[in-house]
């Protein structure tokens, strides 16, 4: 009896010996983050000496550079780049747009959308027809939208409580908009910007032609421009709108996922990976999208090797590039993965702004989970009190098929879609607490990926 | 038997029957607040066109006359004043300091401490000692302080999650440092700012002289001049320090709480108080501190009448005046409650800035803390995890020598001391969505107070 009760003890003992341990390494992880942290240097550096870095462009290529330059700098393992060819859209000379009633013209703030095509140079001028869906669209028939340009105008839910989840029921206007509009003969598509604000910043964004249509050409409007152009419809049902847009789309070009590796002393073989996208749209800054996430990421490597930890396991800072428009970065990455056989057993994943963390989502099987219940006590002092099912990130999504357990990162979402993919997204937007708080939330989880796998 | 199993069974579906009915309520209160909110044009009022209202001053009263006449508009039963006598302090002609190294002047940015008095009209220069802590500065004896500034330099603790607890690990230095300093014969005391960010905006704030101790001026000197200072003297030690203030305290005003109330239709004896301060700095729009804490407190008014909640209780928003250099309308408040012998069960105070809503801090009995825990699994689809003991707010703590238990509002601390007792302060700074938020999440715990009580 004796023995077993000693037994019990030492295995309970050795739990909360284990337990404590992680506990005050986590601490640490988080002093060195709040204390001597280098995200946001970093952030300023990306987004005001390098700014906006579409794929393609050549801040893109300065942001590869920089990128590889300062986490050499720090010492990592190995440095290296991907080579990755990428779609390279431009815009072009500034959109112009105005409402026209009868002799009147009133400018609204438009932005051309993503892959969209130009208009002609004389730009399109036509009536508006205004919806709020696509069965709204088709319920009208080619005969009501024929030669018209169509106006989504469908809000982002307010009430929703995750920013997210408002922008996924809305984001169909702006990716398929010009598709569905073109199958029913329409000369243009002008979108509803994705964003709870009502302001003058339209917020472009991706958007792909479906085969077999017409391309016509797509534009983001301003919540405020939306807001009038709608009234004006009321008003006057026969106004006309005119926008002239100059983007195309280039022949791809060659850009680069850049990976900085701390390679693990008892099983190298099992990558760790945390990343962000490199990548923003030209509009930006990319400080919330993605800026963040990158210098977070290189952060959680700078992090363990300043505190002296050795992972067990190879851990991966990814920039990914093209995560705006096409993926390629992330799919490559995947693709190079299955073709080296590398295994990897977890990929975290920051593209939801510098923001306070409130959690991660978990993307893996419910015992892959399961596993992580234990750690949750550990996080919980640090505001992470929302851990669970959910979405793990575009760039990492590919791993899923390799077996790789995907967790997105889930800062507090409310203001995100203030700034997003608009001028607004930049440095001064981002609160240095906050941003160093998820660096520290990253590497914490990491750290627990590390010791005990999954 | 059967009766058993029908009894049972009965208080269950009874038991659930009333979480999806305040699960449903809760709903639509948040839906209210994201989908039709006043709060976020309130505040743009408030800050906007009154803009500072440091009591005494004529912003003050404005604001006294703007909340009385909006709670009116908006149809509560009763709109009432309390008239409170408060502190008259008045900063004068900006202040003037800079560093005198040699023949050279490098001018920093200083704010007097609310509270101090003014140096002589042709200022104060002197040597300077550097400490950060009091027992550090008494070790050091009159010997070396008498005629000199004292110099308090303890940084807030950026390792410390919560901002508030760091902000508590260093505000001694402000609130009693001329005290200190005067002890030991010094004739000034200049105060590192109270925030984590490295910035140029001295943070004013409230201070008070001890009894028996010469009145030495003090004020506050913003992250940047601090470190500056504390260079400077490393590199000169026999530098000397010079500053200019104007301030003073002219007799005290009268001015007012502002109350407003829905009446209880089953037990309108069993009072509510949500509520916040209408008092700013002289400096500061006061948009987080506290304007947000008021338009959120008249807001959850606003909701319960426009969803038709009628109240079992009585629910009264609170704009307490004075919190900021004298709690006056917080004491005064627990006074009139007192000697009309009113039965508070409940005071709920929002004033730790409009960010996203983390949860609330209870203090009460374990008996009447362990009341709430049932509402948890109501509110935490709604982000707030954090509820459990903790503070409740400087203008309710009065209140609780009433037996009254309080709610102090838990919002995301990470920005807060960023803004606070600035100019920075300013609508601005706050996002729509977060101070709708807050508004939501007092409205419902407002909302399960006053059906379950305490």
């Amino acid at each position: 009896m004796k023995k077993v009760i000693t037994f019990l003890l030492s295995l309970v003992m050795g739990c909360s010996y284990a337990q404590n341990t992680d506990s005050l390494a986590i601490r640490k992880i988080y002093n060195e983050a709040l204390g001597n942290g280098k995200s946001y240097e970093w952030l300023r550096y990306l987004t005001k000496q390098i700014g906006p870095r579409l794929s393609g462009s050549a801040g893109a290529q300065k942001a590869v550079d920089w990128t590889k330059q300062v986490m050499e700098q720090q010492g990592f393992d190995r440095v290296f780049l991907q080579e990755v060819m990428v779609p390279h859209w431009v815009r072009g000379a500034k959109e112009e747009a105005f409402i026209r009633v009868e002799k009147q013209k009133i400018n609204v703030p438009i932005a051309a959308l993503g892959g969209s095509v130009a208009t002609s140079p004389k730009g399109v001028e036509a009536g508006v027809i205004e919806v709020k869906s696509f069965p709204e669209l088709r319920a009208l028939g080619p005969d009501k939208v024929k030669g018209k340009i169509v106006f989504f105008n469908r809000p982002m839910d307010p009430t929703k409580i995750n920013t997210f989840e408002a922008y996924g029921g809305a984001v169909d206007q702006r990716a398929n908009g010009a598709t569905e509009a073109a199958k029913l003969g329409a000369v243009g598509a002008i979108v509803r910007s994705m964003t709870n604000v009502h302001d003058d910043n339209p917020h472009t964004g991706g958007m792909r032609y479906g085969t077999g249509v017409a391309l016509i050409p797509t534009a983001a409007i301003s919540t405020n421009g939306a807001d009038l152009l709608s009234k004006s419809l009321t008003e006057n049902p026969g106004l006309t709108f005119y926008f002239k847009q100059n983007c195309e789309s280039l022949p791809d070009a060659k850009s680069y996922n850049v990976v900085g590796e701390l390679r693990g002393s008892e099983k190298p073989d099992e990558i760790i990976v945390v990343g962000g996208h490199l990548d923003s749209w030209d509009l930006a800054e990319g400080a919330h999208d993605d800026g963040s996430g990158c210098v977070q990421s290189i952060e959680v490597l700078r992090i363990m090797k300043a505190l002296g930890i050795k992972p067990k396991r190879t851990i991966r800072a990814v920039m990914f590039m093209n995560e705006e428009n096409g993926l390629r970065g992330g799919v490559k990455y995947a693709d190079l993965a299955k073709q080296n056989n590398e295994k990897h057993i977890a990929a975290v994943e920051s593209d939801e702004g510098g923001f306070t963390p409130r959690g991660f989502g978990i993307v893996g099987t419910p015992e892959q989970r399961a596993k992580v219940n234990p750690w949750k006590p550990l996080l919980v002092p640090y505001g992470l009190t929302d851990i669970g099912a959910g979405s793990g990130g575009a760039d990492i999504g590919p791993l899923a098929t390799l077996g790789t357990v995907l967790f997105g990162f889930k800062p507090d979402s409310q203001r995100y879609f203030d700034y997003h993919h608009t001028p607004v997204d930049r440095f001064e937007t981002v609160s240095q607490r906050e941003l160093e708080l998820g660096a520290a939330s990253m590497a914490a989880l990491v750290y627990l990926l590390d010791q005990y796998g999954l």
